[in-house]
């Protein structure tokens, strides 16, 4: 080892589907992640970490895709023989965890997670195969006013991170209602999932999509695949879709609209008690229409959920597509998961906030500082016979609270100069046997030179800009750290 | 789905050799990574994120156990057909980031990252096969400054942690030292590897059992494995365990050994040099022996380091071994692993923190707060009726920066006064119909009353307990917040 060999390069190539993120991404996500959590810990969830791989019978599989089963997730044989996959979601393993120690945890049981899930999905720009969950849930209790915790944290995470009402809303709607409806209109059991999954489409779809998913099938038009239909008569699908498909409505309207519509069905009825006691309980809380909407558009793929489902949706317009930015977060009632293993109903209701997506309409809004993360202080070591001195100096802005990097890599003032720039420091320290003799320092501006150096008409004057030096100053050395402060706070950076 | 069938229940288990986190150990563990990235960053160094998977080839296989090539990893067949595995630690995939991106990135590139990593080891008692790392590299510099840094802020991280000096020690050698020890003992290139990692063993197995693996070979007296040894004659073996087995000395006396053992050796004449250099700049920085020493016992087991070597050692005496609690970080040069892509070698050093360990020893140390992401406050829902009374009753408790859970689930006093217990809370907020009536509310210190509980002769006192109320107050309304604080307070908890 040690030398490189000749005889054979390996190709640093990332495996498919996967990425690198760098440090403002992940110094941005940490901020956004620090945030939320302080919201969910104030509601008193607690922290809990499920390791990255579970027995495969143990997760299930209760993805969106559960009509294929050998797809969407990384599975292989462990040393024991049995089967084991990576995590595709948080919950599953909380379901696991929740039987597991069913007798040591008091009942409701409320806990938070954050972590890597993998799904092997088809690779897409924008989507990856690894990606991070931020997720509360609350095991253990049947009654209402556990959804309407979730709501008011989500709704209160959004506001947390800076995003405004209006620019924000959470939407409901009830699985019982759905049910119900589905029931009424006379739509066969054997169906229902694929009708649900069909009705969840409508935002991506639209509503002449869904029509064909719900009846004799569809074509996609991109890739020709052909998905099969669930083979309904006209009049069922144009009753489902006249209610999914009427917009985001008060929780009055949606109300009203329901009772009319479920009729007898029982199940359709508990629907319509659970959305009035959320409505009553998150008016108490002064949750209004402004954070809080009932959507019946807001169907969620997955086959477990019982009861209340949510989304959490962002109103602004997404400049990549010039349409609204849509949902961050989803989630639901589940109350038969836990059963698997317990054998006894455990009600259970929660979400998930999809991180990657989250941070993206952060930066979209403004409300992310790409400076964070990068450290702003380089200190260049042009005289090496000076190292104790730099090294000091290094010392000394480290002190101040200030991240400060000590040049170590070789080459004169040509290549440190270089380096600062590609890596994008605010100010570099610069002292050679002038400054050190008359106990002076020099401090240049990188992001004055930067900003000037764009300015139009540079390339001709560069001669002269560097001659003048713009943005270099000479100051004691005792001023050094008020100095750079001062540099920093005119780019505002810290 | 939806209830639970009767015909087949999953069993809960966890997977083998894994394990799950809980509300202390993660605030703790988040808090101590917290603590230790703010010095990575005020030194310069970046985060950076690098995916889970990798292509096999990417990794390679750099783990002490390289002599057992399928073991230790987990690797399975990807979708398109190549090997894929789990990264085994932070480097590699460091090395491969670096190699794709040599032409973006500025040199030299410090990053930070934190991270899981899987090893297929042999589960044992305190040993999982998914454990964090924390890592800190510098790549592209070849100067022993660089290496400097690396020690001075894994020294300043441990004091940043409360650790202070005397309860950690930094120990260095060097791996060109070795190597010219070898030499001029007249060890075989072939059997360098072995032979350093037999050496590596001192501290595990003391001098008589690395005698053994260095001669003849060792049969494990618990396991019964034999290991076969690397052959060297006794008279080479004294040699290099006079070397190894010396104490961790001062840095003078260490470069005066070294200078009379590695005689003509090239390489341990340039081993020799760099670790004077690095005690020139630790000096020239403040750091002194009681922070940073020079000892020829550390040798780390990693094929790939070529140059100074290092581990971070915790001296205070682990209760739990009666020894010395040992190394908690460990790194060191490894300028051949980019080359593996590049074909043209670039210089690196680094190290990594064993999270795990290192919050092993903070809680043995002290240093960390057990109640620390427990939630400490909870609002009791004795009377239905109440609901919203109950909900600002939270809010309130919330609005002041305090924890607070509402009780959401089923059951009367009893069950949740249980609850309350069972899940830890500090106080609980006890509100009926009289004292919304008088405008007040009741408080129970919760701790307090399972201190009383625990001391002797309470059973049989337990009915005048109850009748007694200990730590139970009415307070007007208006004062909440003041009062809570004030039972938390008392017991020091935030």
């Amino acid at each position: 080892m040690g030398k490189p060999k000749k005889k054979k390069r390996t190709v640093p190539r990332l495996a498919r589907g996967f990425r690198d993120l760098t440090a403002a991404d992940l110094v941005a996500r940490r901020d956004m992640i620090t945030r939320v959590i302080e919201v969910y810990e104030r509601y008193g969830f607690q922290a809990l970490e499920t390791p990255a791989i579970e027995y495969v019978d143990v997760l299930g599989k209760f993805l969106p895709e559960a009509d294929q089963p050998d797809a969407g997730i990384f599975a292989f044989r462990y040393d024991d023989n049995e089967w084991v996959a990576l995590r595709y979601d948080l919950t599953a393993p909380l379901s696991r965890y929740v039987a597991k120690n069913f007798q040591e945890l008091g009942m409701p049981f409320r806990r938070y997670q954050t972590g890597s899930v993998w799904r092997l999905e088809k690779p897409e720009p924008g989507r990856f195969r690894e990606f991070t969950q931020l997720d509360i849930d609350i095991v253990g209790a049947g009654s209402i006013l556990a959804d309407a915790e979730i709501v008011t944290v989500l709704a209160e995470s959004m506001e947390a991170l800076g995003i405004a009402r209006g620019e924000y809303v959470v939407q409901l709607n009830d699985r019982k209602v759905l049910n119900g409806l589905l029931e009424v209109t006379g739509v066969a059991d054997e169906v229902v999932p694929p009708v649900l999954r069909s009705l969840d489409k409508i935002d991506k779809l639209g509503p002449e999509g869904v029509r064909l998913l719900l009846g004799p099938g569809r074509e996609d038009p991109e890739s020709g695949d052909f998905t099969k239909g669930a083979g309904l008569e006209p009049a069922q699908i144009d009753t489902l879709l006249a209610f999914v498909d009427s917009p985001g409505s008060d929780r009055a309207t949606y109300l009203e609209t329901v009772a009319g519509l479920v009729g007898e069905s029982k199940e359709g009825q508990a629907g319509l008690a659970e959305m009035r006691e959320l409505d009553a309980i998150l008016s108490e809380r002064g949750l209004g229409t402004d954070q809080v909407v009932f959507t019946p558009a807001v169907v969620r793929g997955l086959a477990y959920y019982t009861g209340p489902v949510v989304e959490v949706a962002l109103t602004f317009t997404d400049p990549s597509s010039g349409r609204p930015f849509g949902s961050v977060a989803g989630g639901g009632r589940y109350d038969g998961l836990v059963g698997r293993f317990t054998g006894q109903q455990v009600p259970a209701t929660g979400a998930s906030i999809g991180v990657s997506r989250l941070l993206d309409a952060l930066n979209k809004l403004g409300k992310t500082d790409p400076g964070r993360g990068i450290c702003p202080v380089l200190v260049t070591t042009l005289d090496k016979t000076r190292r104790a001195d730099y090294q000091r100096l290094a010392d000394e802005v480290r002190a101040a609270g200030i991240a400060c990097e000590l040049y170590v890599g070789g080459g004169g003032a040509a290549k440190q100069f270089k380096y600062a720039d590609r890596r994008g420091f605010t100010v570099a320290i610069v002292a050679g046997p002038d400054e050190f003799e008359a106990d002076q320092v020099s401090l240049k501006d990188l992001r004055l030179g930067r900003e000037l150096s764009q300015a139009e008409g540079f390339a001709e004057d560069r001669k002269k800009w560097l001659e003048s030096l713009p943005g270099q100053v000479t100051v004691p050395r005792a001023e050094l750290v008020a100095q750079i402060r001062e540099v920093l706070a005119r780019h505002a950076t810290t």
